[in-house]
């Protein structure tokens, strides 16, 4: 690590402690079931100085630990010079962003071209999920390798220059752990999130959730044919579904706030890997056996958007609720 | 000029050819009123490479001419390490890139509390507009430089240290160029550019209207005191107008497309400061005598939101168009 790295480093520190330090004092807007049965750890990430912040939400269970895994001296930002940042924004800057390929709109209306390729979507985020050029699968970014899910749910890993019409990705850092144990199903897991979301419920969300799952339901779909069809009457036509039972592996979800309802679907939208990257797809119902959530909150958001004829025609202002929530299972 | 610089700068003029390059096909969905009166003559910054593909729109008058003002070699984009890109992004990527501080939304609600700096804001973009830490005044960036416009429409340039609660800001790089003469009033003007936005009606705009205003109706507000209302009611309150006839100066306008409504107001916002540097405000009203209007097409928009909990707390997917038109005097 260079002095400049470290620089960055130490920046991406006291940002992280800034965010997190509203925390405590925040009262969460909590609308989980009653998930008696679960139980659930939490771990804060967060610098020395914001620790005596960082308490733990009051619905957090008795045995929750709130516990400073990383510490780093206050720094002070170096005033940047303005002609010189276009070139090279701090390194927290750009990796508290949750970057965003065209809309979630667009892609439910049909339009499937691909925006990008994935070695550009690589440059934006080491995380994410999407999907590819004519929705040639489900696609999950993890570690900063894009795989593919094909229609049957089988992973391979996507080429460099394939096409991306619709994806959203960040560099992930880890803000806050929680542990999770026989979760039943989606909605109980989602209020289990929903406790640290909900405590900065204007923030982005981008969550890792490593661990067994005692089932899970997936889908995947083949790659359409032109003319495009609506999203929701594409997938009726090629989605397959498939389950997986005590299966390790990673879920890898989004979360957009309220007013995100124009540009994205509000709330979660998940996607699954196996442990061993043979399995996966957009994810339709799960129960988790044992597992690790890590969330990483970010106040940053960046849109990409296409300047091709087609969706430059396309009026996407247009309410498609409806067909968003069919086509995403919701 | 470096390398470096000299292959950013070759890269941003080969990403304004790509966005240009459509315009020529694209169908325009022109709602201009008829302006016999006014004169309109179109000049468009591209690369050589897409010359044959600029075309004027077929609305435009017969004068008008497309020329091509700057050339450069086809460039190859280097492959970028993600590693590195997460510190040096290409110029062209954050150049194309409007630059957000909050929603309009948050503001309209009564948060009036600066989430960065004026100088944070420069690293940003040069040319935009915005507010001021509890409404205390109009904003006018450009050519670098943050202008506040008093209660009264005086001008001083902003403190480096001054909040900001709202702004929109990119770096500015002209794609096409219009004179304008005589035009009556702020729709016929609004017509007048929509010929060029309405061509790619999903992008993002920031313009640049420097010349002779017969005449300009602005205002300007003196600073909230806690508690603070909604905006329109603050307004109400402490907004004052002003006229100024046959002055020079700039109009610094934003137009955000029909699917930013949940983010921002769609459509067009405009502040105005005078060439002197001396008066300035949110403009309601326009005429022009002769002016050259510098347009910036972008297809990137970044959102930076605040972590803090009053922020955390909005519900801010609540509808404010009627309020929002109302403080932004549509």
């Amino acid at each position: 690590m260079n002095n400049k790295k470290m620089l960055a480093f130490l920046l991406s520190l006291t940002l992280c402690g800034t965010m997190m330090s509203g925390c405590g004092s925040t009262s969460a807007d909590n609308n989980a079931a009653d998930n008696s049965k679960a139980e659930t750890t939490t771990t804060t990430s967060a610098p020395a100085e914001s620790q005596a912040e960082t308490a733990p939400s009051a619905d957090t269970p008795a045995e929750t630990e709130a516990v400073t895994t990383e510490e780093a001296e206050t720094t002070e930002a170096p005033q940047a010079d303005p002609a010189n940042d276009t070139e090279e924004p701090t390194s927290a800057d750009s990796r508290e962003t949750v970057y965003q390929v065209a809309l979630l709109q667009s892609l439910v209306q049909g339009y499937y071209d691909g925006i990008i390729s994935v070695d550009e979507l690589k440059e934006k985020g080491d995380t994410g999920l999407g999907t590819f050029d004519g929705v040639d699968g489900e696609m999950i970014v993890l570690d900063g390798e894009v795989y593919r899910a094909d229609e049957n749910g089988d992973i391979t890993k996507a080429d460099g220059d394939a096409m991306v019409p619709f994806s959203n990705v960040t560099f992930f850092d880890n803000d806050t752990t929680l542990e999770l144990k026989d979760i039943e199903d989606f909605d109980a897991l989602k209020a289990e999130l929903d406790k640290i979301t909900q405590q900065n419920k204007n923030m982005f969300y981008v969550v890792k959730v490593n661990g067994t799952f005692s089932h899970i339901q997936a889908r995947s779909e083949s790659k359409q044919t032109r003319p495009y069809k609506m999203l929701n009457e594409a997938l009726a036509e090629t989605q397959k579904e498939f389950e997986f039972d005590d299966m390790n592996g990673t879920l890898v979800a989004l979360y957009c706030p309220d007013y995100m309802g124009g540009l994205n679907t509000t709330g979660w939208h998940f996607h699954f890997i196996s442990e061993d990257r043979t399995k996966g797809g957009h994810v339709l119902q799960v129960s988790v056996k044992e597992a690790t959530a890590e969330i990483d909150m970010t106040q940053g958001f960046k849109m990409h958007i296409s300047d091709e004829e087609n969706f430059q025609k396309m009026d996407l202002a247009k309410n498609v609720d409806k067909e968003m929530d069919s086509a995403e299972g919701k």
